[in-house]
């Protein structure tokens, strides 16, 4: 676990934040800036299991190297967990990145 | 109020994501995925009342262009307001975007 970049996110609500914080938190938004990759983080919700990548691109729309590359931007950042079985990869929401993402876009505390 | 593309968005966790619904989420969080943008959103934020656009380049460190650049993508996707007062406007966030962001961004009641 860690040295994810979600891990060094703050809130858009926080009390104050960083130069380093902003870029995390701006970086944190882009993974998920992308129509495909918001159905594939919505799909592996869903799924409430541990998806394999080759049942993502066709309800995605997407070939399997491009599922792939999506894949791997929200692994990166540290949403998706990614897990080996066999030939195939599983991916799930990694719970820890699942609150982050929750604290990180709630601005209701203090508004409005 | 309303045609913004923020109430087109639907949350991560949704049953069912069309592909309309897809891309405006993946545009809101795009909105968000600059880090002047997580800055003027956070101090916004912070000062629990409209803010003038000429106290955000100072703290934000960007020419008062940039900041008014980054203010109209705000408004245009429905994250904040604008009001007029005199020569200078004042911006705040809208109360329904900011339930919809956490709403978008909430995938706790499906994890993991």
């Amino acid at each position: 676990m860690s040295n994810m970049l979600i891990d060094c996110c703050a809130p858009l609500a926080a009390e104050t934040l960083s130069a380093e914080e902003a870029a995390a938190t701006a970086e944190l938004f882009k993974a998920l800036a992308d129509p495909a990759r918001v159905r594939i983080v919505n799909l592996i919700a869903s799924a409430r299991e541990p998806v394999c990548a080759c049942h993502l691109n066709e309800p995605v729309g997407l070939s399997q190297p491009t599922v792939s590359h999506h894949l791997k931007k929200l692994v990166d950042v540290g949403l998706l967990e990614r897990e080996q079985r066999g030939k195939w990869a599983y991916f799930s929401l990694r719970a820890d990145a699942v609150d982050k993402l929750a604290a990180v876009a709630d601005l209701k505390g203090v508004c409005c």
